[in-house]
């Protein structure tokens, strides 16, 4: 028999908690612990109540829905919080398609031998203190200093926030021990990048999630008269970050094919009309999905950056911001994603992830897999987010069939 | 009888005018109409009238000091406002050479025929609104409207700067009529660039006076993730930025030497770590000696960004925030300066000016001429701003000669 979920109440769902946190500028505004966002906290155990789920939370205000079973977990999640003035389907698209697989599910009537878990992660975009709050206070992999000093995007200290919740930061410290052992974490995603509607292709099976190396870069130069120092004479430090921007990414995309590096952040000084910049500090950041090229790209980036600066009479300076890993995705989950997509005739493709998501930090302690479905536009952290719905049923479905079959 | 100036008193002077107005951070902050600018006009209205020069103030608060005589006037000045935590040279170094030239001819006894004039012109700086307040007033090329709409650099109408002064915007707008008929006007300034410092040359006779055009511009592109957009799906507005600066650079160094171009202030959003920039912002000027260059590089230029734009993605678009014409210096006054240099046995080089000068706008009344002096390490508009004396005591000697020629 075939099962299949039901998007029209998949789409429902969709809709209805993308009207809790709706903004003035029709956006979705729902950031961890936010009133809004206890009022999606509220819905969504309705609903997994209402599945006959058992609900579940835990000291980090992760909040699961559980049909239980012999052995270890396979764990379906992602997260309902969402940046300021976001969309209403990053994250959000996870938890309701994980939620629509485990009630098709239960209504089928199928036998399930192993546990299986919906999840929905705390803070995952970071507005609180450092991304994934809650898929890392799940693994237990929590900074204890961050958490009590750190200060919320917002500028307000964390613990200032739990006040209105049930949580501590000695429960958020203690969540890991009530997490069960996971096998496999599956996870629905927007792709929140252009590659799936270019190609015109509806599933995208992840095939690695990237590391990537984040730095403030500094070129030091000389202030000078922009109308009396000719050209020759000149240390302009700005004109050392455009080389340096230009180089790098051609540089990667000669030899790295794949591979990220973006200059995103700019601040020259001192910054007017008739004045040579004497400074330029920028954010400069690279991401690949294998760990050589994240360490080559460092090693060959920087000795350019070293390269243009002293042609250019500079000096260059970098502090390292955040680093992680990349994550390889195992061979037995690409694979079991590829057959099912087969069987159910959806042509796909495998792509890497550049962003980062809770399965990244799961991936410490289990197997991780993931699906991407299209973004139009390449739009996400934007009220313009979309899906198309005929691509969010082939990806739940796709997410049915592999839960499925690892659970059985 | 060979006349030279005292450097004594000259250095002197430099000195007690450089005291008044020192800032904490070792500078000196005089901006025209401020309680410096204040205690400075009274010091300078003081040593105008020690030297027998004939006093005069006039609407826009420009200062004279006369030796009366038949025809049009010889005219010798500059400025003596700064910029916020400026240098003692910039400005005040003219004026008082050409007190000490004129104090020289009184004591010397020698008989002139034309009247010479020291000026001292307010607000060069454009601290007040826009530059050469002074100077514009003088020639009566001021535009009302500004005048009455234009806030200050620290934010404040003009009328209620002026409320500290015995002027008001009518008086400014008067003040041409004061004006006498101008011959020529000669002002010694510090080069502020590095060019007489390379050449280790003490004197520079300016060629001409760059005319500027500057716009404020933008490239325009599309926001998206840093780590799900592939380098060849981006429209990433700083790589416009970036691309435009190098290769305008390249093109004015190849093909327009010693013209100059310049990016001196930035600014690209959204700006942040994880997303390609949508938007670069910047101001862009360029800069020539020769009317023709300046439309060329209007042309070239533009349509360089448009070319770079059109290759990228991007939109390019901008608007015009300033333009000026280029000065000549007749020939007559440079063999004049370069003759006179001879005789005193100082090497000279003939150079541009790239700044904007008071000379620059009495051009459109006058016979204009300036004498550069080595500004040490090409710093200017900064505490670090020097002379070496040496330097001062021969430009100013020149300037000496130059005028007993003009007004014999």
């Amino acid at each position: 028999m075939n099962h299949r979920i039901n998007l029209a109440r998949l789409k429902g769902d969709i809709e209805e908690l993308g009207r809790i946190g709706r903004d003035p500028a029709g956006g979705v505004t729902r950031p961890s612990f936010s009133q809004a966002d206890l009022e999606a906290r509220a819905w969504l155990k309705g609903k997994i109540e209402e599945a006959e789920l058992a609900y579940r939370l835990d000291g980090a205000g992760n909040m699961f829905g559980r049909i239980d079973g012999q052995g270890k977990t396979i764990m379906v999640g992602s997260h309902i919080d969402t940046v300021v003035n976001g969309g209403m389907f990053d994250g959000s698209a996870g938890v309701l398609a994980g939620l629509e697989c485990l009630r098709t599910i239960k209504e089928s009537g199928l036998k399930i031998s192993r546990p299986l878990e919906l999840a929905s992660f705390t803070d995952e975009e970071g507005n609180l203190v450092g991304d994934f709050l809650g898929s890392r206070a799940f693994i237990g992999r929590l900074n204890k200093d961050l958490l009590e000093k750190g200060l919320t995007q917002f500028g307000r200290p964390l613990k200032d926030v739990l006040k209105r919740t049930e949580f501590t930061i000695e429960t958020i410290l203690g969540a890991h021990r009530t997490s069960p052992e996971i096998e496999t974490y599956l996870e629905l995603h927007i792709e929140q990048g252009p590659v799936l509607e270019t190609e015109d292709i509806p599933i995208g099976i992840v095939s690695g999630i990237a590391g990537k190396h984040y730095r403030w870069c500094s070129f030091l130069g000389t202030v000078s008269h922009a109308g009396t120092t000719p050209l020759e004479l000149r240390q302009d430090a700005f004109l050392g970050l455009a080389d340096f921007a230009l180089k790098s990414t051609q540089h990667v995309a000669r030899n790295y094919y794949g591979s990220m590096v973006t200059v995103g952040k700019v601040h020259v000084m001192p910054g007017t009309f008739s004045i040579v910049p004497g400074q330029a500090d920028f954010s400069f950041e690279f991401r690949s999905q294998a760990k050589e090229t994240l360490e080559a790209l460092e090693r060959e980036l920087f000795a350019l950056a070293k390269d243009i600066a002293s042609t250019r009479g500079l000096t260059f300076v970098s502090k390292i911001i955040d680093e992680t890993e990349p994550v390889s995705i195992p061979p037995r989950l690409t694979d079991l994603l590829k057959a099912e997509s087969e069987k159910l005739g959806y042509p796909y493709m495998l792509l890497p992830s550049g962003a980062g998501h809770d399965a990244q930090i799961l991936a410490e302690k289990a197997d991780v897999a993931m699906i991407f479905i299209p973004s139009p536009d390449g739009v996400s952290h934007s009220p313009q987010e979309a899906v198309r719905w005929e691509d969010l049923e082939k990806g739940a479905n796709l997410l049915l069939q592999a839960l499925i079959r690892l659970a059985e």
